[in-house]
């Protein structure tokens, strides 16, 4: 195999690390690849920074030793994240929007791959710098969300569910009541899918007065496992709130089911 | 600002394209940013799609005319996808897998979001060059894979649920019918979540005779939607099967309960 061109190696170093946001990718397996001196690596690896960092997109953070090499921090540009917020904002404020019983309808905002994708960056960038070893989600509508984040952070995700399913194996569960609906439902999580001491980040896409979350919080107390955040695409006025430290990205200012008008803000987010 | 030299040019574009697949991108847009050339462009977009061509990892697709552009179609490498689908298929023969009743534990790898990455990215590429308006899937394991595949392929996901939910809004309902278990249950799409002629593609985790599959098919029945492809990740053996037409990653061939053994092997797919 011939060395490679410098414009073709960086088109490749860009896409391989990129792709693989955390992973720690030896200088040497760039040199083997190219036929390249590691100097001239270093050299692709710093436009490669320079550029990624100007954008506002994250670093490449180098890490010197043996077990050095280079792995791809991915951030999201502030400018940018405002205005896929503000967007999503207007969309939620769509009072075609207002459901029976004063439900947003979100399935196609959770469905849309592109908004999914940009949320589980801005929400990786929110929660970038601590030591984080899985995502946890409740099914069935924060897993879009809980993947994306787990993606750009490159941990696994685990999911709680509702009801005991064969396909889980052993499960701890817990009790869980809706403030809301006054309603106890039990939560579980199958014993292999969390090593003990996990830390952890809890993402999903709706909260009112946290019931959901506290629920998983006690679960995580039963795998000894730390909470690390809490995240979450919307949050909705509530009389009695269950869970005070959490991260939201938007928030349901107003709710006026009787004159069909849903008002969306910011979060109490800080990029 | 000035302009880009053809090094912070290339990192720019190659993170530009790669991050946003299928998306069509104008030449305009590239030469206004970086205030280049159109000719110059023109070469940097040769040495991209040189680069991830020559890598098995898609192409640059240039359209020519006033609408035209350049996009992404992301691509796996066949030596690297027959990589992912014997690690996968090791893990999935493993033997701790077997759970009472003869379900296999899959909730690990499901929750691996490089390992769901790289599938969706595999069936991106089964299904590419037809014309896909949505990926659909079941609650609750499905839904990773789905979004994975979907984010490749640039189109929305739309998840059909086995209790009707209230955040649904309107939802159309039919009867489905395991095969395994000869149990019914019923499965409901939210009418706002598809448009009506639709082309979707069925993307699911498991299928043995296929009874879901075949129940996600009758309610895109019901939106005259038609069906492009149906994609699992792994089959396992059935007396008789529902659905004939589908793309199996990886197939169970052996599994033996009594003496605690399972044999999983490639499935049907030719890449």
């Amino acid at each position: 195999m011939d060395k490679w061109k410098r414009s073709a190696r960086l088109v490749d170093m860009t896409q391989l690390l990129l792709s693989q946001p955390y992973k720690l990718i030896p200088l040497t397996t760039f040199a083997e690849r190219y036929l390249s001196a590691k100097s001239s690596i270093s050299e692709d690896l710093a436009i490669i920074h320079e550029v990624i960092h100007n954008e506002g997109n994250g670093e490449l953070e180098t890490l010197a030793g043996a077990a050095g090499g280079v792995r791809y921090i991915p951030k999201v540009n502030k400018a940018y994240a405002d205005d896929i917020l503000s967007a999503l904002c207007k969309r939620l404020s769509d009072p075609k929007r207002i459901l029976p019983g004063g439900f947003l309808y979100l399935s196609d905002l959770l469905g849309d791959t592109t908004l999914i994708q940009d949320i589980g960056r801005i929400f990786a960038t929110l929660f970038r710098g601590q030591k984080i070893d899985a995502v946890m989600t409740v099914e069935t509508k924060g897993i879009p969300l809980a993947h994306a984040t787990a993606s750009f952070l490159r941990v696994p995700v685990v999911i709680a569910r509702y009801d005991y399913r064969v396909t889980e194996g052993s499960v701890v569960t817990v009790n869980t009541v809706s403030l809301t609906s006054k309603r106890m439902r039990q939560l579980s999580l199958s014993k292999r899918s969390l090593a003990e001491g996990s830390r952890v980040l809890i993402i999903d896409d709706f909260m009112k007065a946290g019931g959901t979350v506290q629920g998983m919080i006690h679960l995580l107390n039963e795998f000894q496992a730390e909470v690390v955040g809490v995240g979450v695409m919307m949050e909705a006025p509530a009389v009695e709130r269950v869970v005070d430290q959490y991260v939201s990205l938007t928030s349901v200012k107003t709710m006026d089911i009787k004159n069909q008008r849903v008002e969306v803000e910011f979060g109490n987010f800080q990029l």
